[in-house]
């Protein structure tokens, strides 16, 4: 069967930003299709990976809206929302709408544009994803990273520094990373002095509020190289839901989804944990890093935290884990994150990484909905 | 290769409904998987058409929420946006689950809930996916029929009236879908006195705010009669945009979206318009059934209006049109739309719409989003 090829990718600076969402994502789409150098014309399918541009400015039909500004009308359009995983979710249809036979060339530009609402205006429109009864009682997705963080801290017995040094690993990838929200160096001492935010968790915890878009062209592999010399195939994809009540979950520290999706991805990809070079995953708080390198069989349950102690996922360890930052310093702008995530994996699996390239054949996206409630897992292997 | 079945449907009543969007969801989900006898583990994927959750009452996540209050998880979920279109892009999105291979067992379901904001609030939360200059100027939807009512009424020398015969042919068609918001018949003269609205536009020319959800459940064809004895494949599907902004379209009276939507649908089906035997259209405004029913080749271009006037779209013409009640006396809740089309087409080709039946074996719906912004086109076989 003939796979489903991505040979374009692109990011906006992540940051504050003065464009609105439709700027955001043209900058990030046409900036893709000049990767690939292919025209707009020959895009069929643009889907746009967005949570709440409607909430957040008012503006709604945003993919009509987009192949208005790339000029790649008469090109289907459609919005695709998973809340936080937005972006795993649009990567999801741009290879469903490749592997099904409808399009030949498939644009997916995922986007949100944040910061010019508060914080907690912010957390307020992400936390109506949740159970109305969590949420009524003021259980925003924080709150759950704190409650959740307390538990893994004390069932695995690691030291509250732990977490601490996801940050600090992170933020040091981001350095290298031009895109990146902040990049900046930060010490242990700082995040463990920073603000409380959730106890345990503090201020140097949590990623960003952050504006930026991200892009990604699919087409099938057999025309792939009619377009460019390297490309990465999406060996492996899948899905899956948790809960949507968190407090429904049998142990709060395993997430469903990412355990699902992984089984469904490797599946796919005909090969298992150990045969990933590389990983971007979902730290929008830095325990979620521990769940789903333990979750996607990478490290024992309870053990993810003494890799980062032992520097195994360093960008120059044994498995490098957010060479992009991650949300952490790359910043979290909701529907662009999962595009972004893959979008590093590809550079990696190209040899395109520049001072964040490592030795990556393989490598893995894990991107997180909510608290968890749907991931998506993706796996590219380069063709260079 | 292995085609794509339909093999469960449902519809909640449309109207006015004291039920919140999970709750709509559900009810229909819920019918649907009863429909088909298949239990809520069968689903692997659950694909939710919906436009603006968040702006109408404060809800975000309704996948994760719907595959929880249905016992679906951990299925796969995601959320399909294409404003007005939601329902024919989320059938587009299911179609592309299946037809990937990626899912065995499809639930599509499209659901809005309206009546709670006032038809202005309502009208402009859907006007925000107008192009910015053209939303400024306050021209929203309703404005934007009103003036391509009158561009088609003098082009093709079509007499007022014609459009009110669509509204009474609708409402008559109505009568018989105990799932319609109005079940009464209107006359002619009731139509042509209504309130002004858009000129030449009255009252009795557009459809209403509706609450209301829909459902349908999609697998590969090679095991539908595993499930069920009668069902129907997707024989036919395509998708595409117009211009964003409507006043750059060189004849308003065309609607771009429908012709090549409907090109892709018809190759795919290796069938022309004269071989469809009833269509469910996109009527929101009068007008707009005139127009896709030229657009689609089932009449000549200014043919359309002649069309109505004779009683060929009657539902004992050569081609009914709109057997459901339509949008315009079904109802119009927006993410259910384009699925109840499907719905409606789906109980006329397995010969299960009741009093509503026509003699159909091949059947098509439209689905309209924004002014022809983005448009999908689905084309039905039963198998019985």
């Amino acid at each position: 069967m003939d796979r489903v090829a991505i040979i374009g990718a692109s990011m906006t600076q992540f940051g504050q930003r003065e464009e609105w969402i439709r700027g955001l994502l043209a900058e990030a789409g046409s900036a893709c299709l000049d990767d690939a150098g292919v025209s707009a014309d020959a895009v069929d399918h643009l889907y746009v990976s967005n949570m709440a541009s409607g909430e957040f400015e008012g503006q709604t039909g945003v993919p009509n809206a987009l192949a208005h500004d790339l000029s790649a009308v008469p090109a289907y359009t459609a919005r695709i929302d998973q809340t936080s995983s937005s972006g795993g979710a649009g990567v999801y249809a741009a290879w469903q709408s490749v592997a099904s036979g409808a399009s030949e060339m498939t644009l997916l530009v995922g986007g949100e544009k944040m910061t010019h609402r508060s914080t907690a205006e912010a957390t307020d429109v992400i936390a109506s994803l949740t159970h109305p009864v969590e949420y009524k009682h003021g259980v925003t997705l924080p709150s759950f990273a704190g409650l959740t963080a307390r538990r893994y801290l004390d069932k695995y017995d690691a030291p509250r520094e732990s977490l601490g040094r996801v940050a600090v690993k992170n933020h040091k990838n981001g350095v290298d990373n031009p895109h990146a929200q902040f990049q900046k160096e930060v010490d242990l001492d700082t995040v463990l002095e920073s603000p409380i935010v959730a106890d345990p968790l503090r201020l140097y915890d949590f990623c960003p509020i952050t504006d930026g878009s991200a892009a990604l062209l699919f087409c099938p592999e057999s025309v792939a190289r009619e377009h460019v010399d390297e490309y990465a195939v999406v060996s492996g994809i899948g899905g899956a839901t948790d809960t949507h009540v968190v407090h429904e979950r049998a142990d709060p520290t395993t997430m469903g989804g990412v355990v699902n999706s992984a089984e469904q991805a490797y599946e796919m990809a005909e090969i298992g944990p150990d045969d990933v070079d590389m990983a971007e995953l979902h730290d929008m708080f830095t325990i979620l890093e521990f769940l789903q390198s333990e979750d996607l069989g990478f490290f024992e349950k309870g053990e993810g935290w003494k890799a980062v102690e032992d520097g195994v996922t360093d960008r120059d360890g044994e498995l490098p884990i957010n060479t992009s930052g991650g949300l952490k310093s790359k910043g979290h702008p909701l529907g662009a994150s999962g595009v972004a995530q893959v979008y590093e994996i590809y550079q990696q699996v190209t040899g395109d990484a520049g001072a964040r390239q490592v030795d990556a054949e393989t490598a893995l996206a894990c991107n997180v909905g909510g608290f968890g409630n749907c991931v998506t897992t993706t796996i590219l292997e380069g063709r260079v």
